[in-house]
């Protein structure tokens, strides 16, 4: 057996083989027009730091011991990402949060202008659910593939993420407590993660008992990440993050450090981890410490 | 059995089975911030022919005569809807058409601004991709479900829907020729047609060659469909179309009858109908005779 990778490598190597994927499912000589094709790789091609498609393919492997399954899962995790994309190319539109930059690139619009912007966005959401039924080529079942795309519609839409981000929009300056607050995060960002770590165990072959403890496990470390978000983003480096640091208060954003103070903010990040790997314990899967290890991670990041 | 529904009547009756259904798909009490559950249901509601979901439900019946086809494709009937509204509130967006009023009501973002406009768009889009998965429960197999929801990724997306839209985004003002026209006419509104009908034949049991053969019968119809409508926005009433009629001449916008002429035009619409039905009639279905009525049916009408 080789010598086991720290979870530094075990991520990076997923960027790569992500992004190496990535090009392919947008192939070069694909019959679209050529504008439509560049903003979508623009924006898909800006780098970050992967993490849903990691999730996806960490969770195939994990829930037999069995590396072929996180091949079988690749689509379903560039589908993940198309969707991540898209949310952030709509999210930074002039009528949403006005970004000019993100990850220290030009948004989309600012570079395709706003109408193209609107235009990719809307096709990597389509695309997300053009490469999930591919999965079938690489031996997942047809009721298998079916319910991922039934999963990423619930996640994704008015209930999931679009639902959070509605209630971002509509809550600004208007949010007081913490149960807004977490509304607003678990649908925003932890559904996609839910989504990225059942959809790549059922790849795997979870059980459903094991998929609702997945869920938590999601849920949980999407919580936490967003809460890590604001917290770096108040103390962080601005060249770390590629865009100005403290640019939440500034707008006066509610976030949880404003409504509960650094300290309690990161007391917190810290019990949802814990909560997060107790789930994956709990789930009996055959090897978790992937799992384990990337919610440790995203806990002791600093970026 | 019964005496034989007009097709005025049976399209009506179809309209009624359709906004009862849409009512459903979007039920009251979901677990959704209110304001987007508004802003999707006033452009889901806002009327129309409610022609392509019509379709669908006359595609899946058509292939073996059984009606119970159609019920079992009422979730993929309401999803191509919900595709064509979203495709709807994001075209008359600022940034795209820039529409103060879609059918004589005013559009989504007038009322519910721009941001709203947005992610109810989004949203609609993806619960499209929710709605197919239902089929099964209905009894339609899992791989049947999934061809439908990747024909949808495809037809819908950069290859089709999206990517007609971008051509003409790209083109306006600078179209010369018949070819760039038909590229937008068929990806921007035949693809969504030929998903109404195929996935409705799917629904029904259609063979590859049916599948084929209905196909080509869509992309006919669809181009039909939108030469009529440039006829009709040239001369016809503004008070039945419900919107300024001539404007697009005023706005100089490249239609068939600007390249062709009005009688031209209207020859190359009876022509593309003939062929639509040649080719349903080559597709030897059990009840063809719908499919042939709405062909006709397009051609004919006056709004």
């Amino acid at each position: 057996m080789n010598e086991r990778k720290e979870i530094q490598t075990y991520l990076k190597d997923a960027v790569i083989t992500v992004e190496e994927a990535l090009k392919s499912v947008l192939p070069a000589d694909w019959d679209v027009p050529q504008r439509l094709r560049d903003s979508m790789m623009y924006s898909l091609e800006a780098g970050g730091k992967r993490i849903r498609p990691a999730l996806v393919l960490a969770a195939a492997e994990a829930v037999n011991g069995d590396e072929q399954a996180s091949a079988q899962a690749l689509s379903v995790a560039c589908a993940v990402e198309c969707i991540h994309t898209y949310s952030l190319v709509h999210d930074d539109l002039p009528a949403l949060d006005n970004d000019d930059y993100r990850r220290g690139k030009l948004t989309n619009h600012k570079v395709y202008g706003e109408a193209m912007a609107i235009l990719a966005g809307d096709a990597l959401l389509t695309h997300a659910f053009h490469l999930i039924p591919q999965t079938v080529s690489s031996g997942v079942p047809a009721q298998t593939a079916l319910a991922i795309s039934s999963d990423l519609a619930m996640l994704a839409g008015a209930r999931g993420m679009v639902g959070g981000q509605v209630a971002d929009v509509l809550g600004e300056q208007g949010i007081t407590s913490i149960s807004e607050l977490e509304y607003i995060h678990l649908h925003k960002t932890s559904d996609l993660i839910v989504f990225a770590v059942t959809s790549g165990a059922r790849v795997g072959g979870a059980s459903e008992q094991q998929l609702e403890l997945l869920r938590q496990y999601g849920r949980n470390v999407g919580l936490a990440f967003q809460i890590q978000d604001d917290i770096l983003d108040l103390i962080g480096d601005e060249a770390k993050l590629g865009k100005k640091t403290n640019s939440d208060v500034a707008q006066q954003k509610v976030t949880y450090p404003y409504l509960l103070g650094i300290e309690e903010s990161k007391a917190e990040v810290e019990r949802l981890t814990q909560e997060a790997k107790a789930a994956v314990l709990d789930a009996r899967l055959a090897e978790p410490l992937r799992l384990l290890e990337i919610a440790d991670y995203l806990l002791n990041r600093e970026y």
